[in-house]
């Protein structure tokens, strides 16, 4: 059955508006689809009886709202749903970041995943700043080797051998963070047709941002010890797989770890079925218990090596430390290297510099212990408050990282509830972001790891006024 | 007519080796065509009559240079040209960076396009830093506002309006550097198919590295006032162009500036055939004569903008201010913005407020007044030098920029020329790099915005050496 919307001429509403109205309806409702082309502007006008002028202004804001796109010398073309999807659904995204450091008052921020400035290491930035300055050297702010200055290079190395992956500083890439080392990755798998990828339904949003345009992605559920293995597999038989992106540790945003057994089973499967493996690790610098989860590449040791090692040092430093280290299977160096330098040249040589004195420094190591152990604390006191909360559960409990997987009980209709939460000025996510496939519209993701002990009782206090009486009463 | 390479029994080459040889040689020779698919490893043991393990051996050689790639459970793959192409001409690039910012001893670089560290307002952006860290708010290294922060973009506005550019802060996007801003602008126009674009034939290698990729490249030749235009107007004519990219002021590498007139033809026929113009502005601030030269963006006066203005502060200030500023269409604006998420999250807020310092100081003038006067006398000293060799002639008198372009007599074998230059320590970036199309066999950059007079009269002695005896004497 078709729907059509109509012109109402009686209306006081301007006829270009009710045009574009219509034909976004048609695009929204597939009748017309994507990758179509509108009709010309004098058949559009001929059809409705309006003016020329109606239509372009009608186009216009399709066009400014990208549900078409003017394509030189061709005429006017439906976008396809992924990027009108991907626009809505990453506003979000974007709007979390807007307001940049500006703290608004009173608001809560549950969206945030990154530690409250409070607990930057500002004054250590500071000394090995002007460490550097006192050492008197432009040439640090000169185009530093592509690959990173080797220095850091070789102290990496040294940090990462801890967890158990065995590199060198010849197998390291340094790039400007998580999303310039996933971009490299994408634009080596990338070469003339769109990659098969798998990630967990319910992922990274910054990391689906670029999936969705540049891959075909495929989805596989989560249990409490990592992916449905078994549902995996049935999938590596019939799909020929690129690359599997995940979170193995504290996972963003459920805060899953996987089972040793499963991480071994991964790196089994991934030699088996010739898939790669992007290992994203920027949160297992967080655990709350006593030592560190090991992460999926300690697994691969094999010489046909099958895991890129992403770690970020936005998280356990600060966003503006903006340095993020890339371990890559050796025979693919060059190749990334290359790609790394036409997406950003070099990353600047004055915060490699910093790094380098970071995680040299005797205070690095106090300041990731107390790190988590603020989390922790954090974690606790709002895993209690929520605890009291009728109507919602905590998925996994999870022994660090930066966030809380909830689900809500079937009576809560999310949208109102998270419609109530901005109302209440309550920040958080719009979880459809964290689903690259179907969106399971009973969980959210509270982070806790930007508030303070004040903040998160008041939130919880909203939280519970909105969960057991608002969206009841209304 | 079909060459063949043939194995030799009796060679003290071992075969794996000469088996490598052979199948390079035919994917070269185009008789193994790119996206085609080897042989099995079986097969071409039994074809040379090899055993299998050879027959790996080689294969591994073929994928670790680039000629093929295994594609998990499909095989091998001969990798397309641009791939293995990019990857020989760009090792230069990433050669040219390797070292960074290790001075090597007695080596004069003629290949680095930007200014010698000893020019760098090193001091200056000390005394900045050190205002954040006495303003004592470690929000600064929170990630920022995507766009770029507010009090930034409004320094820049008005900044750009000097250059005739009316603009306001909304309308700008900050990014980590030029090659981001190129990347944000590709990825909006690759949305289902590779973009057509026009670049000169003889462009910036950086900006190329990321074209050949992304994009069918057209190339113009140029004259010395810009584009032949009757050349592209033929070729608008018969392709539909998404967008040209251009420097037109102190073009990189020919140091060409565009005249007035044809810079309001370009934008006329952007109007007239609907396609966008990329430009990089990033070298006008090095002008010796008055004025600075205008932007074309400054001729785009119509509603429905043309133009993605791009300038980095790299240049003017230093690589680690690592800091661009891209105008952009206005309807564009949030897409780009959405883009520049997805590639880089934000750009560090540390730089954006010591550039902001820099802005709006006493001291930046100065420096840029400075920065002029020093490289305008070492372009005199060089182009007086360089009148005095026999066989070269500089094509078009730069009046400003980093380098001068120089054509050879016919009678030097340029390749011959740039390996006798690196023998005698002479840093040279092979010309090939700059051509997109056809390599033009006797042209080739200096650059010599990072040399003291010193070393550019002693590397005019050397050029004149070799162009004058050793390569005559061959």
């Amino acid at each position: 059955m078709k729907y059509h919307l109509e012109f109402d001429r009686d209306s006081d509403e301007k006829l270009y508006l009710q045009l574009y109205k219509i034909i976004k309806y048609e695009i929204l409702n597939n009748q017309l689809r994507e990758g179509e082309r509108l009709p010309s502007i004098r058949q559009t006008a001929m059809r409705f009886k309006v003016n020329l002028n109606t239509v372009i202004q009608a186009y216009d804001i399709l066009e400014n709202e990208n549900y078409i796109m003017k394509i030189i010398g061709k005429g006017c073309f439906v976008l396809n749903k992924s990027n009108i999807i991907s626009d809505e659904e990453n506003k979000p995204i974007v709007d979390n970041f807007y307001e940049g450091q500006i703290k608004i008052m009173d608001n809560i921020n549950f969206a945030k995943g990154t530690l409250a400035p409070d607990y930057f290491p500002f004054e250590l930035y500071k000394r090995f700043a002007n460490d550097i300055f006192d050492a008197g050297d432009p040439g640090i702010f000169e185009y530093q080797n592509v690959q990173g200055i080797s220095s850091l290079r070789k102290v990496v190395a040294d940090a990462v051998e801890k967890n158990d992956i065995f590199t060198n500083s010849e197998e390291i890439i340094i790039t400007s963070g998580t999303q310039q080392s996933l971009n490299t990755i994408l634009n080596f798998f990338h070469q003339n047709n769109k990659p098969n990828i798998v990630v967990a339904n319910a992922s990274y949003p910054n990391a689906l941002h670029l999936f969705k345009k540049n891959c075909n992605i495929y989805t596989i559920s989560q249990k409490n010890d990592g992916w449905d293995l078994e549902e995996f597999e049935m999938l590596l038989k019939t799909v020929n797989i690129s690359f599997i992106y995940e979170v193995f540790n504290f996972q963003n945003p459920t805060g899953i770890t996987w089972s040793d057994t499963k991480k071994q089973a991964i790196i089994e499967l991934a030699h088996r079925y010739n898939f790669y493996i992007v290992e994203d690790d920027s949160f297992a610098d967080f655990y709350f218990g006593e030592t560190r989860p090991v992460p999926v590449k300690s697994f691969d040791k094999w010489d046909n090596e099958k895991v890129f090692y992403l770690k970020t040092f936005s998280k356990i430093i600060m966003p503006g430390i903006e340095t993020a280290m890339l371990v890559c299977p050796k025979k693919y160096l060059k190749q990334l290297i290359l790609i790394k330098h036409s997406l950003g040249t070099t990353t600047t040589g004055f915060n490699q510099k910093i790094l380098e004195n970071f995680l040299t420094s005797e205070e690095f190591s106090e300041h990731s212990e107390r790190v988590r152990r603020i989390l922790k604390e954090k974690q606790e006191y709002l895993l209690k408050r929520i605890s009291k909360i009728k109507n919602v559960e905590v998925l996994f409990k999870p022994k660090g990282g930066f966030f809380i997987w909830i689900e809500v009980s079937p009576k809560i209709n999310l949208e109102n509830f998270i419609a109530f939460c901005k109302e209440s000025n309550l920040n958080m996510l719009n979880s459809s972001i964290f689903f690259p496939a179907q969106w399971e519209k009973n969980k959210f993701r509270l982070s806790f790891s930007s508030l303070t002990l004040e903040e998160l009782e008041k939130g919880s206090l909203i939280l519970k006024s909105i969960l057991e009486d608002s969206i009841n009463e209304e």
